[in-house]
């Protein structure tokens, strides 16, 4: 990844920190306790990938910046109240995220319940405002239902509870983490194009193998990172798929098959973005970091 | 209420039976135990108030048949996925809904979380879908997204959870009632009127008046049934607000103030729909329904 790639980055980040504080409720007005907590769950970290995504594809179709900025600040409010859930006693029961107590630990869990409930809320909000005509909104809007509903994250998280303790297949693993991940990622990287010019068809389906590609990519390396990384290092706690019993890319098919699986589907992602040629260099190079990650 | 308004309201109800199964996920589809958990979180019984709400103002703006379909269905997915959170151990810890065991003791928790999560993304999904015009979409999401976040549903809940316990004056429980209960019953008011002709801004403000009244009204006696009726009438555990020592209409006012304010909100709403002439007798007799149910 260049030097100009890490100042991009930093500023995508920088500039996500602030766009988001700027669509989640005032911390001054009522209920404050649950706006208060809502800002402690988006705000203050994050590597930001699906924002990322959202800017890179963006910027691949001319897009306008405040609809990337809605489409970017949407995906991650999603992410960020799936994570609240599942750091619920009830699911993963996790003390720790990015280096801090959870939400149900810093506050309670009605709270963390609540502030799930409010960001996903919050996120269709965000989206269904703005200045972008009506037919591109509810596109978006469509689709970000889709990846997290039933069909989507949701889905590919009740398929992971059912499954810990369970033999599952590569086959049956690779689903479940298409809904649970991949869905809301493959959604980064359309929204982000949609908030631009039109896409032709060709263009569709390059964008579909990409995000296909990353939101597997992701998954796999979250398990090689589960089972070689400490918690200090990821800012959640190390090695519980393993303590779970959860079935992993590493458990089914060993770490070294897991590292070779990585790098052919950063390839897989590679090729898919041939057609855009040099105006895809930033989702290139999102492919890159999501499979090099550390954390 | 007239013989005629009874049969409409069994016809609205067992409309929306077939409506909200058509557009949840179907039961045959993975995942399986989630979708089948959506099912009983939403269909097989409750009063279907705030879809009876979107049908008569729907009904009074000649509404397009599927968006009032949608409409309904969107608000009360909402709605369901609210009791299904409520309802769990760490926010009000209830067994008993509609006299049925709770989703999360028919499955367990998780699921019972994953539900309601679910269950919003899906109401967002089928107000995106179908064929109304983009513009008239995106206002709907919006206005739906408001009502169910944390200046509506979930900060009501959150004034809610907070008050337990504590002294609330009748201005902080009529706006704690407004965000948990009144902003959704309102939403199914607009939603249905904007499902058809466009509004003249006094209609808008009528319609308004009106959906404040039956907001606060339904509370109102909520409290009161939770501190007369019994929990076999109400298919829910009756006398839980004196239990749980929450404020209400009861504990401030007493009961005889209750029943008159309940009946002075009762003829507001009536007040507020005179500009509307017969059309709008539906939304008469729902404010009648909602003063005088007995469960």
């Amino acid at each position: 990844m260049s030097s100009d790639f890490s100042a991009w980055q930093r500023a995508v980040q920088a500039q996500m920190e602030q766009t988001l504080e700027n669509f989640l409720p005032l911390i001054e007005q009522e209920p404050k306790v649950l706006h208060e907590a809502m800002h402690y769950a988006v705000l203050g970290g994050g590597k930001r990938v699906r924002p990322l995504l959202v800017y890179a594809a963006g910027e691949l179709f001319e897009a306008d910046e405040d609809a990337m900025a809605r489409a970017a600040a949407a995906v991650e409010m999603i992410h960020a109240y799936s994570l609240v859930h599942d750091d619920m006693p009830c699911m993963d029961d996790d003390d720790l995220r990015r280096g801090k107590p959870t939400v149900h630990k810093k506050y309670d869990e009605a709270t963390a319940l609540l502030v799930g409930d409010a960001l996903q809320s919050q996120a269709f909000l965000v989206l269904a405002e703005g200045s972008l005509e009506a037919s591109r909104k509810v596109a978006m809007l469509s689709r970000l239902a889709q990846a997290a509903g039933s069909y989507g994250m949701c889905g590919g998280q009740a398929i992971d509870c059912a499954a810990v303790g369970h033999a599952l297949s590569l086959q049956e693993l690779e689903h479940m983490h298409k809904l649970k991940t991949g869905a809301l990622l493959e959604a980064a990287v359309m929204l982000g194009a949609w908030a631009g010019k039109t896409l032709l068809a060709a263009e569709s389906l390059a964008l579909h193998a990409y995000s296909q590609a990353i939101g597997l990519a992701f998954q796999v390396v979250d398990d090689i990172l589960d089972a070689t990384a400490d918690s200090a290092t990821l800012g959640k706690t190390a090695g519980k798929d393993a303590a779970h019993n959860k079935p992993t890319y590493v458990s089914l098919l060993g770490l070294d098959a897991s590292l070779a699986l990585a790098e052919k589907l950063r390839q897989d992602a590679h090729v898919a973005l041939l057609p855009f040629g040099d105006g895809a260099t930033r989702l290139r190079e999102l492919a890159d970091l999501i499979v090099q990650r550390k954390a």
